[in-house]
């Protein structure tokens, strides 16, 4: 009785994962129009590519399906199909680069394997044999051995692999069929057909470039990182008790800004080995400068560690009391905006293919810097620790020692100083109660036991504000590179009125995603 | 006369020029057999596969070059050849993800072929080419879009290129032949015949598993990541004078180490990927847990970027005054050479496939973060910039408090504390003179003048201990997920005696670099 229950039971539990299974199935299903309809909103050039794809193989089969037409080229018409197919790839670049490995594989191929029936021609049937199968495994393996070549596997990959099959198509067949000339010279044409059909496609209806893409992507990475460091900043500063529970890394939008700098060194090097195959778009100018893009990526990733770093510290396990933090909003805040504001600058000349203005950059940043400086400078009891309250007095002592020693240089910045210090001041006595509270841990983090040390609260401010600083170095290795690309892309000269304010948060990126065939 | 001249030793040039190229093309030329042996020594699993493609391909020519053989399969062997050559890739993995792919497609082409031949059976010529027009437009577009969806993309991108290829061929043919049928299967055997000779020899002659790559190359990740950490504090506190004035990002050896682990992302995901096709190699466990080494290398990437900035620290425009830096050797070389340890029998246990024993990472790791704390806590003086000498009398009370105040606490490390404050002491007079020359500064940044800021010298020093303590929250996390992946993949338990004694600077990495295919 018990046994027959606990079947029941059994087939109720795995009826009802099925029922579960089924819903979740229809789910997907109902989902599925949607997600059809949105990739190709995000990217019509999807779409585009689709239909050109489809056109190209109906015109191809017509060949096939017209009569006249079928009379010239005959039976072989399926090679043509099969070309398209293969060859015809998302951009202009990557169908050329596929076509003409294509084109020179089977070139290489059956010039070789002529030469080879040219050497066994007039022999015996079996030594005939014996040497094509010698040959089969020689080319077999040394070709296949070639691929594992750095250069050849980067750039010829595709081509080797043709190479082997045609070589291969035409020796066997050799062995049997009298007139392989005709057969191989037959399939050429149909081959040549294919490709043709595929280069009018990509280049001269609605062609999509590499190079474009490779610009596109460009701009976006500088444009995420400007957004996350501006987010960084004013994370770290907010409010808000940070959410120190769960691992932050996974679907914050800071990271989702970032994270497409972090992944895109084999992106950037295919755009840009496709781009190298694209013929120039513009008629006053150099050919596409793919090689400055990579560069400009490489320089965009090592940018992109300094912000992961940056964000590190806001899920750190030792954070920095809030009213410590406070102290420093203003001029961390202030710096972190020029960033931004310096990248978004970058990320528009590239769009809108002008030089960049590195006056206008340098010049603010210079002052926040400066400001940041004199803040830090204005707060030394910080880096001592919470024990010793007995030495404030020296402390302020050094604090209006330090303001009076440089008044010069630090003008600008007294209002920040005296007030900080004024808040600072007024803070002292809240501080104590809010130590304990202020030290926020991580409830994974449990056998290393990083909890128990007490490590100076301004350790991690400390790291924040060297890392903020840090990126400013790194920013000036993006302008660098930024400014080569200007030369080097021959983009319009900078006008007075070119630059736009920009508002950070406001900002949308679409990445093209998938555009990387 | 000039012109004459002038035109002479233009040539003269163009000769030099000539030569100049003639003499790099030899000496390449020179360096090219030694570059085939170091391919194949690098790797001899290289070697072996290009023979297994040989000898596949000779096996399979066999077919055609026999006559017994021959008047079994006929001309249709080509596609044998062509299966051979397409679908026999480095691993076995790899093999059978093609492999199956190219069957499936085939297959639901062929099946989808057939029902439009069905549909256009009986009736005109002009419909039916109209039929096939259509549907050849239809079919092309519609698989051509699905190819975009990432999961498509991900997992059957070969296949639908395979099944598009296969539709196309079928139905156009289907106009003029008329036993399609026959034509199909016959093709679909020899196809069979190639997958066989491709199955063999991946899976049963000297097998080359992307599980087993991944494996290794996890391993190889986190030795990089021990050995650069490990090198990073020693160059911080080496005496060597840094070279800040190139970019030294792009040759160094530390960079070496873990830039492997920056980009490993897609290597990481095509291995697991093809793991994933592949059977279980051991009986007595679960399938290959390739999803929990994915995860591991998500989080050694987190660990490398850290790495980049405590990297970044040693290259900063900043830098902290050797004297003061050499306070902190002890501490932070301690803790480094932990977590290096930490590392090293973390890599170690997954290349035994043993479980790790966390309580021996943990004990030494702990007390090296108190050592660093302690020593952090011993020297307020250092945060408060170079301008008080009047208040080091204060300073040393205040040094002399905290040191009393916890004596329970930092028994161990009391003699490093001690030591310090002496050393400290003495080096305090000849400080002063070293400040100016402390302050290295990269010749490229020249706009930016950071130069002229006086940040307080001990902020980088200050970001690099807050990197180190947070690479050790960081570790915490890569031990979480090796504990993981040695349940999920039932590694043995750790038994005593298992731990090694590692000497760091004396291994070498070798990576498996071409092994994604």
């Amino acid at each position: 009785m018990c046994l027959i229950s606990a079947a029941v039971s059994d087939k109720c539990c795995t009826m009802d994962v099925f029922e579960k299974r089924a819903a979740v199935f229809m789910e997907t299903t109902k989902r599925f129009p949607r997600k059809i309809w949105k990739l190709g909103r995000d990217d019509p050039r999807r779409a585009i590519h689709s239909i050109k794809v489809g056109v190209s193989l109906t015109l191809v089969s017509l060949l096939y399906l017209l009569n006249p037409l079928f009379k010239g080229v005959g039976e072989n018409v399926i090679w043509a199909v099969m070309t398209v197919v293969v060859v015809l790839e998302f951009t202009a670049g990557a169908t050329l680069c596929k076509g003409l490995n294509r084109g020179l594989g089977t070139l290489f191929a059956g010039s070789l394997a002529f030469l080879f029936k040219f050497i066994a021609t007039d022999s015996g049937k079996v030594f005939c044999a014996v040497f094509i199968g010698a040959s089969v495994f020689l080319i077999g393996s040394i070709s296949t051995y070639l691929r594992f070549f750095p250069y050849v596997k980067k750039n010829y990959d595709y081509g080797v692999v043709i190479f082997l099959l045609t070589f291969n198509l035409i020796t066997i067949s050799s062995y049997r069929v009298d007139d392989v000339l005709k057969l191989a010279r037959e399939r050429l044409y149909t081959m040549a057909i294919g490709s043709g059909v595929c280069i009018l496609m990509s280049l001269f209806i609605f062609p999509i470039w590499s190079g474009e893409d490779l610009h596109n992507f460009s701009v976006s990475k500088i444009e995420g990182l400007a957004k996350s460091i501006a987010a960084c900043v004013d994370e770290y500063f907010s409010d808000g008790e940070p959410d120190a529970g769960k691992d932050k890394s996974i679907e914050d939008p800071i990271y989702e800004n970032y994270k497409a700098v972090l992944d895109s060194k084999s992106t950037d090097e295919t755009l840009a080995l496709h781009a190298s195959w694209e013929p120039r778009h513009s008629w006053h100018c150099n050919p596409f400068p793919w090689q400055q893009y990579v560069k400009l990526g490489g320089v965009l990733r090592h940018f992109g560690y300094t912000v992961v770093a940056l964000h590190g510290s806001l899920q750190t396990e030792i954070q920095t009391p809030k009213s410590v933090r406070l102290l420093f909003k203003d001029p961390c805040t202030r710096l972190a905006t020029e960033v931004s504001k310096a990248l978004m600058e970058l990320a528009d000349s590239i769009r809108n293919r002008r030089q960049c203005s590195p006056e206008i950059l340098s010049d603010h940043l210079h002052q926040a810097l400066q400001d940041l400086d004199t803040a830090l400078k204005s707060q030394p009891r910080l880096f001592l620790g919470p024990n010793g309250p007995n030495n404030t007095a020296n402390m302020l002592a050094l604090v209006a020692e330090t303001t009076r020693s440089k008044p010069e240089k630090h003008l600008s910045s007294v209002k920040t100083e005296s007030s900080a210090l004024f808040e600072w001041r007024s803070k002292r006595t809240s501080k104590q109660s809010m130590e304990a509270e202020g030290r926020l841990l991580r409830p994974t983090l449990s056998k290393l036991a990083i909890t128990s040390l007490e490590f100076s609260e301004a350790l991690p401010f400390a790291a924040f504000a060297a890392l903020l600083v840090e990126a400013v170095a790194k920013l000036d290795l993006v302008i660098e590179e930024v400014e080569a690309l200007g030369r080097i892309a021959c983009f319009k000269d900078f006008e007075i009125g070119d630059d736009v304010v920009f508002n950070i948060s406001k900002m949308e990126i679409n990445l093209p995603s998938n555009s990387v065939d």
